[in-house]
């Protein structure tokens, strides 16, 4: 056993038995936090806000203070020079990380950026609204300038946009991200250039041709889609939310979706992408609750495992042979629409689309891409806040072949950088990817996924989920996961092999 | 200018900022737990019971930790000796109240007792079931003895039971209370008898005998009458849950129901039971939120606006005179109903009930007083726990005319024994009185009270309430509040007078 630093060998357990005791008092905190911001979204009244803002940011706060408290300090010091088992050293190892994260930035800081926040929100609202970036410049100016200076106190060493990152994605290293952006985009920019010149005809209205979709009736789709996947309603629910997330616990994992009169297909396949991540976390196991190692790796996993759902499950053929006969019987007008249409129309690529939040599994990626660079340049100092619209349309036509023309459908369609989040968006991408090797490993473990799929048993897949994901926790840091799970280093391969066959396929490429 | 403790005078307004800044903490915690516990209520999924209860135990233990800091302490000494305006004192009282309190009982003891309602509870749906009082006696005998041990921490000299009563009554004397439930039991025990002999036959079965009532046109039924007395849905929400219960803030006060098939009436008195406490909430003053001026005044005053939106307006012919057409839009078997037989219906006194919840107006405070007499005296020790039974069928024969056959109909029906809540059910009753005193006083300040209910106006009552409850929050004490209010000292005469002239009218009586 190595020496204890307090000299006091025998006093391990014990002081491990208390750091998880502080830390689960952070968990429970932010787990509370969870339920009150799920409230917020889906159940509270509309003026519930002012008392709901004060609720959040006194929770906020004491999570803040009970894991900044000095003798979570004074236990992780002693058990790191302590014996430890792997999952000991794994748990001390994740609270060492958030401890000196939350440590290292000044009260003061966090607060201006909070207060930035609140000011940029409005700004760019009315910016978007009025087609007018200088009227967000000054804040998105700001902005970069406070976490130029939040990523100096936690490391002034490194490039600060790593930092940023690490906020969102603490153990992947950003090289190693970078690179599988740098191939998804050299391997997609040609390829939704061929896509755009094929003379493929898909049947991409098979069911927007055929009127209006009574919402009542997609909700009890969606029900059923989970139903069908699986989901243990004794651990979770169904609503809807404007904009559709998932939160919880592994005892309590929700999932909200919503609604487009025109468009069924939406519903099911964002109702499907949450039910990805309520499904991970709802795999993390029981006994390890408000410890890391019952809590779920970061965001580039979690993504994983909705778009795996979402794309390698709920856009294949063999799920639409599965589910097309329930789809009709919630919707008569769909009666004539065959297996091989639904597939299609579940995996058109859009032409010209401008605007993330509506893109396919393809030109999705460039939207993250673009924004990607984008984010690097400002935070380096490369690229000047007043540039910003020049050069996200520039990259729209080199990578989409579309150019915006105005500001509102171009760099001002997302709300993340009035909150001063940079680092965000490139998990979105990184999350498909890991999706695709992941699916790949599960096929060649499991056999015939898809044969299974069409019979409605996802016993297999799920298993080998949890088996080598979910159960895992915050165990081990991403690329050992991945190397756990798959047998080889997170890359883009099996991705790039996937959208290759798939879209080769359904556009006739050669 | 009284001489500050600490030599300086100016530091007042400071000491008082500091305060409310603290105590907006504690409240703001437990406003989240509020919104925690109405989850757990409504919309949880089964499973999820674990994660919440260490959430709730943590938030519980947050802010007992947060009220009890010494610089709150420290705060309430120095503005004890500076001159405060009236608002001022009212919240250092009250803040010192909770501080003192919270301070005075070991946090071993807490946990005991805590420890002992986990065990009790299972323990007391054993011998419910078994109909054996014995399975449960040995951890009511428990209780007693650590809440004994509870109000001696919390002053040696006073009545236990008045320390325990203060739990949820802390600013009304006992004597006091007790004075009112003795004239209670006086005037309904003979009122009752008398009830029970008369030959008025009243329409008891008025809607009971037209079949079932659909569940969803239940709830429609419900948010119609919501609707009707004025609640603002921006601000609140009706759902769904077992025991019906109101919670939340003034910015998010919501309400739930239950349904009976078999009975519609139930749900909406209910409903309008819980109106009354929402609509409390919500009359508390926006700007005071999360302190003590924006906070409610006790158990009974709560009780004091259910009871009169029940009582006094939903089980008045005024009221069905109005509700009575609306009702039959949802219920078309009920078209032949008068306003006259929804009035007797809703109003019977039922002649052999043995059941607390399932009691009418008037039988219900026997229900209370057989309990209250009964916890003053095991806390007293003047009864031994092996005599509950006994005693408790004693009393019902008394009071009620009717003698329980099994323990499980008798003092093992209702649950709150075994979390030890002793001094609770007595707000109950005292809230009812309180009703009939604020109501007899808007009458006389508004003038016809029911010609405007029958027009569905019920603007000059919200404003009454308002004014001369709602906005003061715990400014006044309860006493003061009831003669702020009414002109005179809280007591039973109106009450008495209220269903001395209703029952006499309904049942014939001389």
């Amino acid at each position: 056993m190595a020496t204890d630093a307090t000299g006091d060998a025998d006093s391990a357990p014990d002081a491990y038995s208390e750091l998880l005791a502080k830390y689960e008092r952070v968990a429970n905190v932010q787990n509370a936090a969870g339920i009150l911001s799920w409230d917020q979204q889906v159940m509270m009244p509309d003026e519930g806000t002012p008392a709901r803002s004060q609720q959040l940011s006194t929770l906020s706060s004491l999570s803040h203070e009970l894991l900044t408290e000095d003798e979570v300090g004074e236990l992780l010091d002693r058990l790191e020079s302590s014996e430890l088992t792997d999952e000991q050293a794994a748990v001390v190892r994740e609270i060492r990380r958030k401890y000196d994260r939350a440590n290292s930035v000044p009260t003061e800081l966090v607060e201006e950026i909070s207060t930035t926040s609140s000011e940029a929100l409005p700004a760019w609202k009315e910016a978007k609204a009025e087609d007018d970036f200088s009227k967000f410049a000054p804040y998105l100016e700001k902005h970069v300038e406070l976490k130029r200076e939040y990523a100096e106190h936690i490391d002034p060493d490194k490039d600060p946009y790593e930092v940023l990152f690490e906020d969102f994605e603490p153990c992947l290293p950003l090289e190693q991200a970078e690179s599988i952006l740098e191939e998804l985009r050299d391997t997609l920019v040609p390829m939704i250039e061929r896509i755009r010149e094929s003379d493929a005809e898909l049947a991409t209205d098979a069911f927007s041709s055929k009127g209006t979709y009574d919402e009542a009736a997609q909700e009890e789709l969606c029900r059923d889609a989970l139903s069908t996947l699986g989901y243990p309603w004794e651990r979770g629910r169904l609503d809807v939310a404007p904009h559709p997330f998932s939160s919880g616990t592994t005892f309590d994992a929700r999932v909200t979706t919503r609604f487009d009169e025109a468009d069924p297909l939406g519903a099911v396949t964002s109702t499907i992408h949450e039910f990805g991540h309520a499904n991970y976390t709802l795999g993390l196991p029981d006994e390890e609750h408000a410890t890391p190692l019952g809590e779920s790796r970061d965001l580039s996993v979690h993504e994983s495992q909705s778009r795996l759902w979402e794309n390698h499950v709920g856009r294949s053929e063999a799920f639409w042979k599965l589910f097309l006969p329930t789809f009709k019987e919630h919707f008569e007008q769909a009666e004539d629409v065959t297996v091989e249409e639904a597939y299609e129309a579940a995996n058109q690529v859009y032409e010209d689309n401008l605007i993330r939040v509506e893109a396919d599994e393809l030109t999705y990626h460039l939207h993250i891409i673009v924004r990607f660079e984008i984010e690097r340049a400002l935070i380096s100092g490369e690229l000047d806040v007043e540039d910003v619209p020049e050069v996200w349309n520039d990259k729209y036509e080199e990578y989409l072949g579309v150019r915006p023309e105005t500001d509102s459908e171009g760099c001002l369609q997302d709300i993340h950088w009035s909150h001063g989040n940079f680092g965000y968006f490139p998990t979105y991408s990184l999350g498909s990817v890991m999706a695709a090797q992941l699916f790949a490993a599960a096929e060649d473990d499991i056999g015939d996924v898809y044969a299974r799929v069409e019979e409605g048993d996802f016993e297999a897949l799920h298993e080998w989920l949890t088996e080598n994901v979910h159960r895992h926790g915050s165990k081990y840091e991403t690329n050992e996961l991945v190397v756990e799970a798959t047998g080889k280093d997170f890359a883009a391969d099996d991705f790039v092999a996937y959208v290759t066959e798939k879209y080769g396929d359904l556009y006739d490429l050669d």
